[in-house]
């Protein structure tokens, strides 16, 4: 595995590897490696000549106020699991490398970010689509992985790829959990024992969330119900759960064909997401 | 030279060149082409093994009440002419084809916009930067070419490739002009034969800006001269005439190392744009 540190070299190598006729798969990661984001070197792996991840906790992505400064790193410890992944690049640029100048010109998400995550989090998925948008340009992917655990993120850049032709194919990879359900997240580890004890009732809630749906087909009342679960959650401020059409965003209705009941919650400072996206059957009731 | 009337088939075809390791140019037109397009041709022929050029007169780009509608049009003898230039794909895509759905996803510029063409066209560049955004990912070009005539759009351009890590080369091309020194536009056949004679005045007026400018680097007295004559232009509104500091589009400054000596002028329904670009010299006294 080789470690490339700059824009320049990571564009180089990619020109080369295009000119060979090289398949690149790319995982655009901000480090602080789990067994989620292995799963997307795994499948990158299976189906690319070469393998760039990229490791960059990108400040534009970070509110006032966010967790820029604590988000966990450790670069040594990722670039052994990336190597052990099958990972043939690990692309890791300084901010100042990244951001060297700025023209003022913005990448701004439509209605897709005004709900879950984005509407508490203003310019997070502009600071998203920029980073995106450069990594792209900068290895020049066939296919990028992305997990389905940020999956508003995954719904946002499969809309850009979409409307803007970006020759790249990006592969959803499903959500990879500890063994009580909690999804992996870097954040993970700044929980304190008792909330790590709480937190898999995040998981426990949208599971049951989903069987009343799958039952039901009504979406008030699923909803209903695993916000009643989350707030009861010791130590948990709930700060939203949404049934969404997939990956539109947009309230359902009777044409949709995927949904997505997706929560987050507070423990402390440490802010954890979770989702479930269901097909909606078409004998299904009325989702409203 | 191919026609190609779809985004699916042009990125195919993209992808195929670049397998073969052909270096593609391109050169992105609204058609009714004329010597400046054929110039850029011309110059992308000289140094790629492919050329495309796109025609496509761009909705996104043209405002309520602009000219979109009446804009001249005449594929048969783009196609005769871009042959000739050597162009050896000619993508011709509908409105349709390149704007099938639409997540609001927006690319906004930055202040280069507010001066200008842009402070009269509000979201033009939005429309600017959206296209090529679409036609550099279709086409995955070497090198793009454009004309110093839209010197805003080159810079916006410029500074787009470069804050996103575009991997394309942007080539600028010098302005072609009739024997009289007016710019060609795809809009000068839209002139009545008075108007036709008038125009001529606008680059006289800005030849004689750059040599007040060369002579004294004052960018106000130089202004001021270039305005008095284009206001002098029988059957002429003027719209702006400005000198700024180039590509950032700024106030020129004591660090400033080229400049732009821009005006835009009306010809009733008919608008008109020219420029030059004037290295500043490291001896000259100050620009302000």
């Amino acid at each position: 595995m080789k470690r490339i540190e700059t824009v320049e070299e990571m564009m180089q190598i990619a020109r080369q590897l295009r000119r060979e006729g090289k398949s690149i798969g790319l995982v655009p990661t901000m480090g602080y490696l789990h067994e989620g984001h292995l799963a997307l070197a795994g499948a990158a792996r299976k189906e690319s000549d070469m393998v760039i991840m990229s490791i960059f906790v990108n400040p534009a992505q970070f509110g006032p106020g966010e967790d820029f400064e604590t988000y966990p790193r450790d670069l040594e410890r990722d670039c052994a699991l990336a190597e052990e992944a099958g990972v043939d690049y690990l692309f890791h640029p300084t901010a100042g490398d990244m951001y060297p100048q700025d023209g003022g010109i913005r990448i701004l998400p439509g209605p897709q970010a005004d709900v879950l995550c984005g509407s508490s989090r203003p310019g997070h998925f502009d600071g998203v689509l920029k980073v995106i948008c450069k990594l792209f340009n900068i290895t020049s992917p066939d296919r990028a992985y992305f997990g389905e655990k940020d999956a508003q993120q995954l719904a946002i850049i499969e809309t850009f790829v979409r409307d803007f032709n970006f020759p790249v194919e990006i592969r959803r990879v499903p959500i990879v959990r500890e063994e009580d359900g909690l999804a992996k997240s870097s954040r993970n580890v700044r929980l304190s024992d008792a909330q790590r004890n709480e937190a898999p009732a995040i998981r426990r809630a949208l599971e049951c969330g989903e069987q009343i749906f799958l039952e039901t087909g009504n979406a008030g009342e699923t909803l209903a119900a695993v916000r009643r679960l989350l707030q009861k959650i010791p130590g948990a401020e709930l700060e939203y759960a949404e049934l969404l059409e997939y990956p539109s965003l947009k309230p359902a209705d009777a044409d949709t064909k995927e949904i997505i009941l997706a929560a987050a919650v507070g423990f402390g400072s440490v802010r954890l997401i979770d989702n479930v996206l269901l097909p909606v059957k078409e004998t299904a009731p009325c989702t409203k």
